[in-house]
């Protein structure tokens, strides 16, 4: 496998640089990437040292590496562009159009993406992150009905890190509800959910893939066997089905998916923070 | 303020669209965005609504919507390119560019980006977000020993926020220790951090701005109070200079620039689940 190194520069916190730039990479197979990230690149000294960089890069490699940046400040780019590599300016190749459509200059100060905007959105995330850390085991009836949506599944179906994602991401109240036990003694929704249904949003996930998670922490157990995931999955899809709660199969997809799948079907707001 | 509408659209999550998106967007003010956004858009059918949608909102304002794609198959990319738009096609701008330079074609496959590819990667980002929520009072001398990072400040300086992001976007086990009020009767490090010293970074902010955030949570307190709040601070920053502690001030910067910095001043791996 070939190996290539590909510089990520920006002004800032290099989350759009990088974003974009992965998306880009992940469809070329059969290349090692060697990434470099440089953020708060902020000083023409800063861009001469990436410079360097880059050139060195590029002998020792015999080849030019692929540069991804979001730099706004024009004498630090006049500088990077100098390097012996392939530069991508992501902002560059599309605010020109955008000034000729919008009929009006671009501000083109750095920050502005994945800065401190706004102090009210600034609370309302923190807020729903310590709620989503505080409801993490759903037995506080007064916190499931303040959320936004209760994410409900079996012990370890990943209903933690989809509320922490959905908390952190678009500020979005996020509770989670594991089935007991005890709820899997009836046909019935758990009392404390009785009256939230609306709010309800399914986890399932394959029988064999929730062994192997719990396998993962008490292997060996009981908990963790796969009958006992059967008969779990079982008695939760059954009630998925006959309560009509929205659910999603959660097998080989990511919480990033996962989270986005729960926007699409509920109609909660998109705040995107990392992006906004 | 005129209003506008721009839409989103994705394959998948529609991370990397509205990352570069928004991004781009900041640089224009006096434009009230009207967002749409579109996700897991994988039929023709769903992309002749979409169309409509777009001509509906083209008609409503008098000028044509912003549309930004990550899209990648060729079957619906041609059901939307028809709607009446500015189009902006994130991927087609640079796939063709990178396929020359690296001499092979795309994969055009989508869900590379934001899906699930590494099963080991999965279990240490789920493992990391564990680590952040069970260490997250800091008490734990058996935790914080396995902390790639320990972040450590006063009450309220954001640290749990800043732990949650950097365990969930990049599968850094970090963990928070609150100075208490014990901690601050002495010029020395808390006895659990003193062997680790080399993991420890602060966080600070002003007096003003700790005063306004725990007003919000305990008015009138003592606590919230700003002398208090001065005075912790003033012993915290002591402290930091003292034992050669690398901070940084959070006051007016987001959760985003927090952790890049952090990972900018230490040398912890970036694994950006977000966008990789």
């Amino acid at each position: 496998m070939s190996q290539r190194s590909v510089f990520f520069l920006s002004d800032r916190t290099g989350i759009t640089a990088e974003t974009l730039g992965h998306s880009l990479l992940t469809q070329f197979d059969g290349i090692e990437w060697k990434k470099h990230h440089i953020s708060f690149l902020n000083s023409t000294n800063k861009a001469q040292t990436v410079v360097e960089s880059i050139n060195t890069a590029a002998v020792q490699e015999g080849q030019r590496p692929l540069v991804f940046s979001t730099l706004l400040d024009p004498a630090i780019l006049s500088v990077v562009r100098q390097a012996d590599c392939h530069f991508f300016d992501f902002f560059e190749t599309y605010l020109g159009a955008l000034e000729a459509i919008l009929q009006q200059p671009s501000a083109r100060v750095p920050g502005r993406s994945h800065g401190l905007r706004q102090e009210v959105s600034y609370f309302r995330r923190i807020a729903a992150i310590q709620y989503a850390l505080n409801s993490d085991d759903g037995v506080n009836a007064k916190a499931l009905a303040d959320a936004d949506v209760i994410l409900v599944g079996v012990s370890r179906s990943g209903k933690t890190p989809v509320c922490v994602y959905l908390a952190l991401q678009y500020g979005v109240m996020a509770a989670n509800y594991p089935f007991t036990p005890e709820d899997m003694c009836a046909a019935r929704l758990p009392p404390p959910l009785q009256s939230l249904r609306n709010k309800l949003f399914g986890l399932t996930l394959s029988a064999e893939r929730l062994h192997a998670i719990r396998e993962e922490r008490y292997p060996g157990s009981r908990y963790a066997s796969l009958p006992e995931c059967q008969r779990e999955l079982e008695w939760q899809n059954q009630l998925y089905q006959q309560f009509n709660i929205p659910f999603i199969d959660t097998s080989g997809i990511s919480i990033e998916e996962i989270s986005a799948s729960i926007l699409d079907h509920t109609d909660l707001e998109r705040r995107l923070y990392g992006a906004s």
